[in-house]
């Protein structure tokens, strides 16, 4: 990756002398951002542009540029890296729009793109996005003006979309936050968002990387990434609900992933997830500071009101306001009038006019060991006192630099102010309180959270084999697999489930009574029936031989009511359990990032409540148990108000075992349990019910990442 | 409250020659704001400032001023007033601090105010607050530079703390809003927010109104006014945590509120809560367009990227964009190449550098009924289409006004654009789409909620008599009613509960069980047993005459070891019925807001899923029934997954008549019903336990609104 951000030379495919042609722009933006290597215009037309003269072909250069940024049309994109092959070109950056986001036709076109990078070697970015910057070397390949130029510094971005991706850089300059590289990935024919993200994650200038997605190209990839970062990645995954289906799809040919699965992954492999460009700009500028090493603030204040209002952002974004230490007490009691200033935390300082004991204060607060970070709300009253509130301002954050701890600045009704120490001084200035205080919990996610730096390795799962022969007739289907074969794969598996008989006679249901005892419950079996119990399918707590005969019957009805003519069907009768609480154990194979596997709260609860918690496949006993106190049925599976705990250990010991399971059978695309019923402490679970689906193989390679 | 605000006269108390005197600030304000009438600086030195000569005594003034700006120390603001009284102003603001908010000494202070306020008659805002700005004749009385004035125009805030208001007005001109009056009130010992509330409402300058509050006076009052509003009305209540908790009071004297009680209460009355000046200064930036009659959007882009950022926070707001209508389609195909622009909602006209399309399409969005509102993404390129572009906007802008449906903007990476737009145009512009959403959405719950202007009449219950009667031992007490009386209590209002007896031996146990039938639960019955199962004072499902026996052994150990020496104590014994969904059904009697109903998921799912619903008293059937659905246990109720409905009217009655109780018996501070086992339609519910908790009177008048 290397070579597409450190050219020597490049040529802009594409440029012609008129006023409006879009190659000129990129000429213009690589003269204008100091590009400092040979720039070549390259267009059938000739000519001469800002000073420099269109060569008519790739082919009359003078030598074999580094990079090739082609702004054509789509249709001569194939012939245009023919041209690159047989020079020797081995980067090329294809602007162009017109592939695979407008349908067939363009997909044809990629696959005769794909075809040329393979025969020649040649690494592309793009089509359908702007290319690469590097302001390190003054490399700017997109197309469009950009009038807000960042200054150089630690922030490197990866946009798929173009529009996206400007108003960031727009937003960066604007933030005061400095920029080191930035791609806009478009369609990501080849290169894709994780072989820049490897290449970032080694590059030294880049201190902070903020990937704005529509689509992502393989997710265990990016969570091995993540996992190995050593700083932040803030994923602003775009495209996350049926609304934005059709025009991602259209804008840069994504396609939708499950929100929840991202949320996730992101969670898992310690990668930053933010919902908006905002909050990824406010995080940045807190990402900044020396790193948050707990929870502990302290609020100096020249505002009661502004202190009330961080105060209430601390209560909600879980951080702690301890007490003031006695010698910062005293200090303040020493030094102001009796009375007057409440030394509490938030300390506010309004009634203070010398700004010196605002700087003792801050000095103070450095160096107690007890407070981890400093919130200051600041503003000066009248243009008499600026420059010493300026001197004041300039010496906490000298003070708070020294002693590697983060200070964040809201600036109070004076916006010149808040201009001046962003600009000037630059200093993490927020325009309220509630974003600085988002913005450090973002950080205090990083800076804290103690990854398992190695991914869980898979533990062995000696049933697995025998759970292959019963399913083997059905690895080749799609659709369900028969309840009855569902719950013998689950039991060989490992996770109990209910002894069980089936019946295709009231003798035969009566004979099951006989041999499971009462009370009983009767689901009918059928292919078409998978909402059993809307249909009234399902019978619970038939209580006499007569109740089981009457059952049957009842069930048979619905049967002949409700199936297509002619399908065979079956009655399963199973004891009928009423203790345990009810939970739901499940897993599902997503697109992009494999097995997940999920917990909730189970049986009507399910749909109600959202209790659910997900994690991806592989889990260890330990993993599995932290999935399960993630939820908040978890607070009653422990032991709540007089009751007992239940049996985690055996309902990690399934989730364990169900993630064995998606991960030996790529063919498996969905696996319900619910409700399972969970005993007190040391009895174990019972699924009892159960639901898999097969689909077709999934294709990506799942490893144990 | 109209003499505050359009005074002719203004006299300044507390100025001097001194260059940092802070009286000074007031005369300066008024005269750079440009008021029109008298000013009279004020101070014992007299001397000159602002080319004004200052005045020694208040009796000096030529004539008496119709209002009396006061920054003097607090120990001289009551003979300030005497001077005020005796020469006969009827208005004055007093910004100087150091009342309650600093302890018992500024509260025998604030005491001696408020009995001049009365012996002259004097109206009051303050004290230790910036007193009143009035942008349409100049009046500005804060004693700060305002560096940032913001135009005249609808927005009026009152605002508690100086800080956060000053804070509040820079912002409000940084983003282009009009203000037309301000009021910080601080302290509030006279005049509160809900005087100016009722002031502004009928102000014809002031279209929209922000409060920021740190407390509130009078609940009620409040909500009364909510509900007759013909404008916006934006509450920022801070001060929501324990985190805050001390600052407030030291800062504006201010207690805490129970905040899911206000935001019920803003609910109730149709008062728009916001969580920070940022979400209000977006909210008005759209609430001053056009209403949103609906919420179907069309989504119209210059970027694909954009458009679906802009999808999916229309996703998480919950608007709908409905396909384009056949017209639109085929205007769209009509004007661009084939396939290159896809006609869906959102709308890419990215590839499109011909505006007048941009026009032509926003017009028929207009025109189109099925359209309720119109964001659009814009960004020019490059300066040579800066001025077609703008052209373009402004057409767009202008259509939209038109038709009456509102159109927000965000302009992509052009910070200047953006300016242009919101301060040369006026048009609602907006960083990023999310913001534009999120504050349409705000302005959506105002335009389109359908209020009950007149509250809920409080039904007759005639059973209250006899509920006194069975209380009035009680009613001066403080602290919780013995657990028999509260069910006997319940019962006689016309709460179900089961039939019960009191046991004292366990022969008293046993015939017990004989007159209820088995299984039996007994529950430990003594004053300081609160938490009866927590101690194992609860004994369920006693199937059997000997466990019976058994059970009220092991309570009366419980007793024996728990309960203080010498502490009466009983055993309640009551059919155990295991039958029913659990819910829960409370009151609470706010400090600020009265008496609240609450309604919830009961059991131990209370506290793991908070899943509870609330709303003030009182409550008709149809109130009670909306309280009951917003909860998501309701979806159970109402018949899920084959289960039928539970008795809906039997649960909305009980919450009724604990409406009613509430009302009647301003003792009683708290009510838990819980659990409340329903059964289904038309088999009512039962109260399984009860816990009346009384405390002292509250002073608060409850009102039926």
């Amino acid at each position: 990756m290397k070579r597409f951000f450190y050219p020597r030379s490049v040529a802009v495919v594409g440029v012609s002398e008129r006023a409006d042609n879009l190659g000129r722009n990129i000429v213009n933006n690589l003269l204008e951002f100091g590009f400092s290597g040979d720039i070549f215009p390259v267009g059938p037309k000739g000519g001469r542009v800002h000073n420099l003269d269109i060569f008519p072909l790739l082919e009359d250069l003078p030598y074999v540029p580094d990079l090739v940024a082609v702004l054509a049309p789509a249709r001569v994109v194939p012939s245009v890296l023919d041209a690159c092959g047989q020079m020797g070109v081995q980067r090329v950056v294809v602007e162009s729009g017109g592939f695979s986001e407008l349908g067939a036709e363009g997909q044809r076109l990629e696959e005769e793109v794909r075809q040329r990078l393979r025969q020649y070697g040649i690494r592309m970015m793009g089509p359908n996005g702007l290319g690469a910057i590097n302001l390190e070397i003054g490399l700017c390949l997109p197309f469009m003006n950009l009038p807000h130029k960042p200054r150089l510094g630690g922030v490197s971005l990866l946009c798929q979309s173009g529009g996206v991706g400007t108003n960031v850089i727009a937003w960066l300059a604007q933030a005061g936050l400095g920029m080191n590289k930035f791609v806009s990935l478009g369609n990501k024919l080849d290169v894709n968002e994780n072989d820049l993200l490897e290449f970032l994650l080694e590059d030294p200038g880049t201190k902070l990387i903020y990937l704005y997605m529509e689509d992502l190209a393989d997710g265990r990839r990016l969570m091995e990434l993540g996992r190995r970062a050593n700083k932040p990645i803030l994923l602003h995954k775009a495209n996350i609900g049926e609304l934005s289906a059709d025009i991602a799809r259209s804008h840069t040919a994504s396609l939708a992933v499950d929100d929840d699965v991202v949320t996730a992954a992101c969670c898992q492999a310690g990668i930053l997830r933010v919902h908006s460009r905002n909050e990824f700009l406010q995080a940045a500028i807190a990402l900044q500071q020396p790193p948050l090493r707990g929870n502990r603030l302290v609020v100096l204040s020249r505002s009661g009101g502004e202190a009330v209002v961080t105060a209430d952002a601390c209560h909600k974004a879980g951080f702690k306001l301890p007490p003031l230490s006695p010698e910062i007490v005293h200090l303040i009691e020493s030094r102001s009038r009796a009375g007057v200033i409440k030394p509490i935390n938030p300390l506010d300082l309004g009634d203070i006019f010398d700004f010196s004991l605002y700087a003792d204060v801050a000095a103070a607060f450095c160096q107690d060991p007890d407070v981890d970070g400093i919130i200051l709300n600041y503003g000066p009253i009248n243009d008499l006192e600026r420059e010493a509130a300026r001197a004041m301002a300039r010496n906490l954050i000298e003070t708070a630099r020294r002693h590697e701890k983060p200070l964040l600045i809201t600036v109070i009704g004076n916006l010149e102010e808040r201009e001046y120490f962003r600009h000037e001084l630059g200093v993490p200035v927020f325009a309220f309180p509630g974003e600085a205080i988002r913005a450090l919990a973002l950080a205090r996610r990083f800076h804290t959270c103690q990854l398992p730096l190695t991914p869980v390795a898979p533990p062995e799962v000696p049933s697995l084999g025998a759970v292959g022969s019963l399913l083997a007739p059905y690895l080749a289907t799609v659709g369900p697999v028969p309840m009855p074969v569902a719950l013998e794969a689950m039991n060989t598996l490992g996770i109990a489930v209910p002894p069980r008989r089936l019946a295709q006679t009231a003798e035969e249901a009566e004979a099951a009574a006989q041999e499971l005892g009462l009370p009983l419950c009767l689901k009918l079996v059928a292919p078409s029936a998978l909402h059993k119990s809307d249909l009234g399918g399902v019978l619970l707590n038939l209580n006499t031989t007569a109740a089981v005969r009457q059952g049957f019957a009842a069930i048979a009805q619905v049967a002949r009511t409700n199936l297509p003519k002619g399908e065979p069907w079956q009655v399963l009768a199973m004891p009928f359990i009423e203790k345990g609480m009810e939970v739901i154990i499940g897993a599902k194979r997503d697109r992009v990032f494999g097995p997940m596997i999920l917990f909730g709260a189970g049986g009507i609860w399910v749909e109600v409540l959202e209790d659910v918690a997900m994690r991806l496949a592989p889990l260890d006993q330990a993993a599995a148990l932290e999935l399960i106190h993630e939820t908040k049925i978890a607070k009653i599976l422990r032991g709540f108000r007089g009751q007992g705990p239940s049996d985690l250990q055996a309902l990690a010991q399934c989730l364990v075992l169900l993630s064995a399971f998606m991960l030996e059978f790529p063919q498996v695309q969905e696996v319900d349990l619910n409700p399972v019923r969970v005993f007190p402490e040391g009895q174990g679970c019972l699924a009892l019910d159960a639901r898999i689906i097969m689909g077709e193989a999934a294709t990506a390679t799942v490893t144990t990442g």
